[in-house]
C-alpha cells in the first residue's frame, strides 16, 4: 500500500496532509541551473546521483540541463529509473548476486547501464550474468580512495581488473570509479581539498597503471556536493556525481564555506500538542525525517529548536508557545535517507502546490 | 511502486534477494505465547503496539491469543488495520487537522476507534469532527507522565478535560493514556521500577481526581516492552500497550535484566565487498537499518563488528575475510523504524521461506 498523495495540485500550503516532504521548486531549479553553468563552464559531465532524488522526474529535469546521465546504488533503483525514461546509468557499487546480475543485465536491453567492480570474482559474475542474458555490460573498476569501504587498491590491482575486464566479449571496460565519500563530510574547505587532491594522486597512478596495460578509461567519476569543485579543477575527473546538491541539507549546509547551494527540501510537519509553555511537538519523529546526521532545523525559525526525534514525535523548545495545528518547515539533517521515507513529493511554488509526483525509487534497496 | 517481494515461500535462507526484512517465525511465536500468557497470569489486557509491525496479520496473531485490540500512533496507520481485519483500534497519541479528524470520524463507523487528547482545543476538534460524520468516537485524556512530549499536567488539569470529554454527545470519556516513554530505555531495572514507580503515583492521582468529577477511567493503558512488568504489578493500569516484544532489537537486549523474549526480526544482508582482509562491506546501510539506538549486531557472529553504516552500505571489521555473496542478518539497533523500511516480511521457518506478507502500514506516517 502506497502512502496517499498528501496534496493536489492548486492546495495552500497550509491544506497540506503532514507529515509530508515538500520541495521548494524556485530553489530547486536555482541547484539545477547552477551545477549545470558549473559543469558546462569546467569542461566536466555531471552525471548526477539519483540516490538522492530516486525520481525520474527529476532525473530528467537534470538531464535536460546537460547531465549525461545518472548514478545510482542499488540495481532496483537502476529499474525505476530507467522505467522512468532514463537511458544512462551507472549503478556506482557493486552487485553480486546472480538473480540481481540478471535484472540488470535484462536492463542492459532496454537501457544503457553500467556497474562497477572491485574483485576478480564479481567481474566473473557479471560476465556471466552477460553471456545468460545476451547482453553486453559496462563495467568499471572502483579504487578505494577511502578507506573502510568498497574499492581496490589504486594502482597495479585496479589495473589487473581493468585487462580481466577488457579480455571479455560480454563486457566492455569503461573506466574508474573513484569516489572520495568521507570527504563530502569534512567541515573545511581546507580538509576536504586534502583529501581531494590525495584521491586525485591515486587516480592517476591508476590511470598511468591501466595505460601499462593499453586501455583508456573513457569514464572518471566521482566527486559529491561537498567537494565537486575540487574533483572538477584536477582535470582528471570527467564525470561528477553529486546528487545532494538538488536538495541540500543542515549537515552540508555546516560546511564552511559550502557551495552557493539553496535549500529547497523540507519536511512539512504540524503541531499536535502545546499543552505547556516552552515545549512543542510536532507530528514528524526520526520515521519522518533522518536524524543519522543529525537532528533537523526549523526553516525561518532560529527562535525554535527540534531537540528530540522519537519515532513520530519531534519535541521542540522555544519561548512562549505554538499553536496546536500550526505547520513548520523541518530542513532535514540529512537529504537522502529522508527522501527514502516518502512515496511523494509536493512541489511548491511559493505556498501554492504546483505538482505532487512519486519518490518512485523510494525504498528500492535491493 | 512497491519494493518487489523478495522471496517466494519454499526458497532456502540464501535465495532471498537482500536487503530483506526476515522474521524467525519459532521466536516470533514463542514471544506472542509469552506476553499472552503473561497478561492472562497478571489480569491485565494487551493492547500491542502496532506502530512496531505495522500489520494487520500480526495484529490478528497477536488478538487470537488473547490481545484485546491495538494501538498505533497515526489515523493512516489505523486505517491500515481496520482495512486489514483490526476492529479495536485506539490511536494512542493526538489527532489536530481537519483532513485527518474527518479520515478517523469515517473509520469510527467501520472499526471501534479512540482517539487521545491533551487541550481543551483539540477536544473541539475531534468534536466537530465527529458531529460532521454522524459518528461517536472514544477519546482518551493523554497525561504527561514522562516530560518533554504530549500530554497535559496529571491531576486537575486532566479531569477538566475529561469533562469536556463526557459532557460531548458525540464523544465517549475511555479513561487515560499514560505511558513513561523514556523509562522502556533505562538500562538499570531499579531505574526502570522507580520511573514507572512516579507515573504510577501521577495515574492514581488522576485517576482520583477524574473520580471527583463523577466519570471512571474505563481504559487505563500504557507500557512498553522495557517496564511492561511493573506496570502489571501496579493494578493501575489495566492496558498494556507493549510493542517491541514481537520483535526485540539491540537496544532492547541491552536492558540489564530484561524479559525473555527472543530476538526474532533480522534485517538479511550480502556481502558485496571483501577486497582485502578484515573489512567487509554489506548491501545494508542506514536507510536498511535503522541506527537512531545504535548500531547493528551480527547474529551469531560476534567475531564480526558492524562499525560503520553509510546510506547503502554497512562496513564490518573482523579477523579475516569474507566471501563476497556470503548473507548475514543482523539485529537492528531499533526494530520499529526498520520494519518501516520495507514494504514485505520474509517469515523464515528455520532456513525455509514460510510466507512472505505485506508491511501494509509502512510509512503511514499521516
Amino acid at each position: 500500500m502506497l502512502q496517499r498523495p498528501p496534496a493536489e495540485p492548486g492546495m495552500d500550503e497550509s491544506e497540506v496532509d503532514t507529515p509530508a516532504l515538500i520541495i521548494d521548486l524556485d530553489a530547486m531549479e536555482a541547484n539545477l541551473d547552477r551545477m549545470a553553468a558549473f559543469c558546462r563552464e569546467n569542461g566536466v559531465g555531471l552525471r548526477a546521483h539519483a540516490k538522492t532524488h530516486k525520481s525520474p522526474v527529476i532525473a530528467r529535469w537534470q538531464i535536460a540541463r546537460g547531465a549525461v546521465g545518472q548514478c545510482v546504488q542499488k540495481t532496483a533503483e537502476a529499474e525505476a529509473l530507467a522505467w522512468g525514461g532514463v537511458s544512462d546509468i551507472l549503478v556506482s557499487n557493486e552487485v553480486v548476486t546472480p538473480r540481481k546480475l540478471a535484472r540488470l543485465a535484462a536492463l542492459a536491453k532496454i537501457a544503457d547501464v553500467a556497474v562497477c567492480v572491485d574483485d576478480a570474482r564479481i567481474v566473473g559474475l557479471v560476465e556471466a550474468a552477460a553471456e545468460a542474458a545476451g547482453a553486453r555490460i559496462r563495467v568499471l573498476v572502483e579504487i578505494d580512495v577511502m578507506g573502510m569501504r568498497c574499492g581496490v587498491a589504486p594502482g597495479a590491482d585496479a589495473a589487473a581488473l581493468a585487462r580481466r575486464i577488457a579480455a571479455s566479449n560480454s563486457l566492455i571496460f569503461s573506466g574508474l570509479q573513484s569516489y572520495q565519500g568521507a570527504a563530502q563530510h569534512l567541515r573545511s574547505e581546507e580538509e576536504r581539498h586534502g583529501a581531494i587532491a590525495k584521491a586525485v594522486r591515486e587516480t592517476v597512478a591508476t590511470i598511468e597503471a591501466i595505460k601499462g596495460e593499453g586501455l583508456d578509461c573513457a569514464i572518471v567519476g566521482g566527486a559529491g556536493t561537498g567537494t565537486f569543485t575540487h574533483e572538477a579543477a584536477s582535470g582528471v575527473y570527467n564525470e561528477l556525481q553529486a546528487g545532494s546538491y538538488v536538495f541540500m541539507d543542515a549537515d552540508y549546509a555546516r560546511n564552511v564555506p559550502s557551495p552557493d547551494f539553496r535549500q529547497s527540501l523540507f519536511v512539512l510537519s504540524t503541531v499536535m500538542s502545546s499543552a505547556r509553555d516552552g515545549l512543542a511537538v510536532v507530528d514528524c519523529g526520526h520515521k519522518g525525517v533522518a536524524v543519522d546526521s543529525g537532528l533537523p532545523l526549523v526553516d525561518g525559525r532560529p527562535d525554535i529548536t527540534y531537540v528530540g526525534a522519537s519515532d513520530e514525535h519531534g519535541s521542540m523548545t522555544l519561548d512562549g508557545r505554538l499553536t496546536v495545528g500550526e505547520t513548520l518547515r523541518l530542513v532535514p539533517g540529512h537529504c537522502d535517507p529522508t527522501v527514502d521515507r516518502y512515496d511523494w513529493y509536493v512541489g511548491m511554488r511559493g505556498r501554492r502546490v504546483e505538482c505532487v509526483f512519486p519518490v518512485a525509487a523510494r525504498g528500492m534497496m535491493q
